[in-house]
């Protein structure tokens, strides 16, 4: 085996960044220099979404202009409308954005001008929309209206969803962890977008690549199975035993685990506070005590923390968001970061083209048609 | 910068295969042990499919079979046929491709069967029809027939996009092409594959991240613009003088240059071969000597050799299949190569998550909105 061989590429550095930092010591994670706390504190997700695409945060005015050009490009060509209404109802919503996607890339293709930041926006202003208005289309067959004049993010996928503005907590709540899952530097689906921008590709088949990698749950699928998992506990006793006895079997336990942190992800507790006072606020603390109660056996019996996946489950289902919802929230939040690499990624590009070790058979003589014994 | 940090992990080894061989020395190309010499020159593309997705030369039998499973799995769902007719003319048909596989996996999903070599058989056999739907629909407004009888791979596709069957000496260097094309190791668009499968996402989404990173130029897209530089010159002197302007403004020569290879790739003289034959047999010899210059041309004054791609545009061309679809046909092979890996991935898999080297500011303060100043 060559030396340099790292399962799964863990640890090895795959190229460079000046995006983000996640686990770098005494670094803790930053987006652009910015503390996560102070981002996620502070911030809204709109400012959060301009320091990742345009490198700043943006001052009053330029907040109002970008906040503008997102509510401009909410609207979906016709088109893509009809191909969103052959989606069935029981398709996964993740193949919904991945589909919407591509489609959109063959309807509004970049072209030769390679503009990252008008198509990082188009994205941005338009996933919301692709899903509701599938979602709406599909489940009780109305075409709603998806250019509203809401201009806060958080604010106007809630009313997609809805059909009415969410409550102040809710809409707060889901400000908040959009920019907690906005970028996380080097895994999987914005590696999945690097490497297929290095072959020169466009800007929509890197992003739909990447929506195709965070559906898997080992990556963004995590925040569904954890509210799966969770919803099979009637209480803090039954989820410890249920717990104890799916790791004494080996089982992974989704929500847990990372391969940077070792041990806290420092977006947790973040989390964790805004599941937690909106379990206060909506007489769900015993679904929360649940919650606290996995964590609390999993520390114990495997030393493993909670990764962002799993609060964040919590917060969703306590926002009335429903759970097949949760990774395509993800995607709203994260092209964000996605873009952001795409755009580095092209400013110094080399392909991506690893080599593997081979260990299958050695050279064989090539029998005829004739001379062949059917195998297995 | 890290030891071990190596641009476009040129030379790093991010996994294991039994696949194939590429660059291995004593080895040179084999796919599972047979040597491309050998499969190109005397198996049919269908045997070389099956020896990547079954993992052996099947017999007389297994080969009919394994055609009667293809033949059968041609049909398109009508919801696919409705969203291929929403796809204008001018979109590009990689884009189709990508669109028309993520659609398919909304309409037909994996399910938790995972059942890759069903999956890959129905993409393989799938493909040629998805491209060549929409593209009789969208330039004549005709809705083909898919599910013909025609048993050979390379005559159907043919068949499909000409209406009438090829000759023999199109097919059969149409066939020796698929084979060719089928399958390469750790190439950016099947490490992408394996990128999106390692977080256990579903096939479909694993081929859409290929399809996506096939179509830069730097990788299948080559083809294309190899085609399009030959076309503006009239004569090898022609070409000659304009490929050493572009050295000399040191512009990237498509078709040339290769990661792994980097004296002959194995595939360009088998393609090479085809091409000259089909150039003499339809008076082309102008054409093929023009090729033959621009190869001569960058051999000498930049010690570049032509990869797969330089003489698969000429030998395309001269089986009148149209430019646009030169990466499609690279499709419609290395969907065996891409599935082969995604199962192989699945069998041992871990989540590909490498780190970046962070190049970006030290800790910053966060500047409340009214303190802030616009940047650019
Ligand atoms: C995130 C994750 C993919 C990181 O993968 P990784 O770096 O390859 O980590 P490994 O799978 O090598 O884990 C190291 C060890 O911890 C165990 N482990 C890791 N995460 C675990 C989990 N969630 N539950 C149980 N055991 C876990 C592994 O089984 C392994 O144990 P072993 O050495 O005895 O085999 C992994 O922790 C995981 O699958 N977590 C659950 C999915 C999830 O929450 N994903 C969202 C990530 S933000
Ligand atoms: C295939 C390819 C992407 C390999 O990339 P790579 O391993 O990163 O190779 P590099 O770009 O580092 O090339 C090494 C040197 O050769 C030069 N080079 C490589 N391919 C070249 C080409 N096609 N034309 C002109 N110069 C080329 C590079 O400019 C570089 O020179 P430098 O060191 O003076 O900068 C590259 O050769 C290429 O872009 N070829 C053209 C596209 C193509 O045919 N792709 C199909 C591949 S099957």
């Amino acid at each position: 085996m060559n030396a340099t061989y790292s399962p799964g590429l863990e640890g090895v550095v795959a190229g460079t960044t000046a995006i983000s930092t996640v686990g770098k010591k005494g670094r803790g994670l930053s987006y652009r220099g910015y503390s996560i706390n102070d981002l996620a504190g502070r911030a809204s997700f709109e400012e959060v979404a301009h320091l990742l695409l345009h490198g700043y945060l943006p001052d009053r005015d330029g907040l109002a202009q970008f906040r503008n050009r997102l509510v401009a490009r909410r609207g979906l060509p016709p088109a893509l409308k009809k191909v969103l209404e052959q989606l069935p109802a029981d398709a996964h919503p993740m193949d919904v954005l991945r589909t919407g996607c591509s489609v959109l890339g063959a309807l509004e293709p970049e072209g030769s001008s390679l503009d990252g930041e008008r198509t990082a926006e188009r994205l941005l202003a338009s996933f919301p929309g692709m899903l509701m208005y599938w979602h709406h289309f599909a489940t009780r067959h109305r075409r709603i209206d998806l250019e509203l004049e809401e201009e806060n993010f958080a604010g106007y996928l809630m009313t997609l969803l809805h059909g009415k503005r969410p409550d102040e907590l809710k809409r707060r709540t889901v400000d908040a962890s959009l920019t907690l899952y906005a970028e996380h530097e080097f895994n999987a689906s914005t590696f999945a977008a690097r490497v297929t921008a290095s072959t020169l590709s466009d800007f929509y088949s890197a992003v739909t690549s990447a929506i195709g990698t965070l559906r898997g749950p080992l990556h963004g699928g995590a925040n569904e199975e954890v509210m799966r998992l969770v919803s099979r506990f009637d209480s803090p006793e039954q989820a410890e035993a249920g717990l104890k006895e799916m790791l004494a079997r080996k089982e992974k336990i989704m929500g847990f685990g990372h391969r940077v942190y070792k041990d806290m992800d420092p977006r947790s507790p973040i989390i964790r506070n805004w599941s937690r006072e909106l379990a206060d606020a909506s007489g769900h603390r015993p679904l929360f005590a649940i919650f606290e109660r996995i964590e609390q056996v999993v520390l114990e019996e495997k030393g493993l923390y909670p990764n962002l996946d799993f609060y964040s489950a919590c917060a969703y289902h306590l926002c009335d968001i429903p759970t097949a919802m949760f990774t395509p929230f993800f995607v709203f939040a994260r092209i964000t970061g996605w873009s952001a690499h795409i755009m580095e990624q092209r400013q110094a590009n080399r392909i991506f083209r690893p080599v593997a070790e081979y260990l299958g058979p050695d050279p064989l003589k090539y029998p005829p048609l004739e001379q062949r014994r059917q195998e297995p």
